[in-house]
């Protein structure tokens, strides 16, 4: 069961205030829960139905506090309109700056669509980006529709907001920004490591970023749609990027 | 003015059955609307702003009726939460298989998620695909999500929904299934003409549809997203094959 001052605090979490002044999110959906529960991210409540509890026993044990629940108790307290068997209450991860290692990284420089953001983040799991810096502009990672739309990738990839300027300044990799007057990224040159800069699909790249970019690159229309949205664009310089790197 | 009776009536086109009934769905925002206008789609009702009917004075004449609106009578009528300034109510066109010529077309085995088709629609107007035929499981083209999400594309892109089996059948060109046990993408060797088969998210292509493929093509994965949605493998099997083609 989920207690009617544990449904509120859970529902509190859709808002980035609670999520803030609490430092905790919520992850929805077996799948997803199955991921968070085997990461190093900290579970603190766990509902679940009893057939989630005892298919996962081992992996329940990693949550600090496990409570048998039904699925309308769950859609109650979460933001899916069903729940499949489970719901988990999570520590938030402070924002740091991983060590992004050799290969590519992602710069985000203000997306706003939390599904675009779930997006890039799975896209980025697929072809092993080390990590995503965001701008401050960026919406919140542990939003609910980020947590969904990554399908438990948010686990794997880690996300650092900061300043674009301040952060490019300081780094020596290449920062390649997706822009309409770029190179084709079927012919790029991409070095062996350095920087994806993706930018918001209503403003593109900003002039400040702009300035810190080492190329620009394009990715080829053959018809007519007006622009591709940010995580589209994503996945077609990420497959690029890592068959150029690779072949 | 929207009249209450209009009101009534736009809203009932969010549901499929009153489409149905009466051939007609909902364009919405600004940009879709000038599209759809624009198009060889029928505009039965036109409403907007003054400063929009001003603006657009030659296409506003493409539909059969125009009548000044304000945004929050739009916004009531309509699906958007807000509206920026213009509310079509459109003609359906009849369910008919287009011409394809030379080229590529897409085939959707059963997509579910109206952003994921409206995405697809939209990739597939970037990338000179020539249409897309749909399966009848596949969510219905004019459900307003669809429009929205594919950004006044479906003005270009012709979709056929059919039972895919025998329209397979009937074709002498290539069927290519998106799968995770075939070919790299990346060296595919695409046929100058021929289709793109993508299957649902949660079910992948339907064994009768695999029997009639000619090749299975493999999105490679360098990292550990357990899937990509159907509109990254879109998008990424669309940019390759016309990379291939083209080079």
């Amino acid at each position: 069961m989920i207690s009617k001052a544990r449904t509120k605090f859970i529902k509190s979490l859709q808002l980035k205030k609670y999520r803030s002044s609490t430092q905790n999110f919520v992850v929805e959906g077996t799948k997803s829960v199955r991921e968070v529960l085997a990461s190093d991210f900290r579970v603190t409540e766990l509902y679940a139905t009893q057939a989630f509890l005892d298919e996962n026993t081992s992996l329940c044990r990693n949550a600090a506090a496990c409570h048998e629940a039904d699925t309308a108790e769950m859609a109650a307290a979460g933001s899916f309109r069903t729940n499949d068997g489970a719901l988990a209450v999570v520590e938030m991860k402070p924002n740091r700056y991983w060590n992004p290692g050799a290969g590519y990284g992602l710069v985000l420089d203000g997306i706003n669509d939390p599904g675009n953001l779930g997006t890039i983040i799975r896209i980025a799991d697929w072809f092993g980006i080390s990590g995503i810096v965001a701008s401050e502009a960026v919406v919140d990672l542990y939003n609910p529709k980020v947590i969904a739309a990554s399908k438990g990738s948010f686990t794997r990839v880690p996300v650092y907001y900061t300043s674009l300027p301040e952060f490019m300044s300081d780094q020596n990799l290449p920062f390649y920004g997706a822009d309409l007057q770029g190179e084709d990224v079927h012919s790029f040159r991409f070095e062996n490591s350095g920087w994806i800069v993706l930018g918001s699909e209503a403003h593109g790249i900003s002039e400040e970023v702009k300035k810190k970019l080492s190329g620009q690159v394009t990715i080829r229309k053959f018809g007519q749609a007006e622009s591709l949205n940010a995580a589209m664009a994503a996945a077609i310089i990420c497959d690029n990027l890592q068959r150029i790197r690779n072949n």
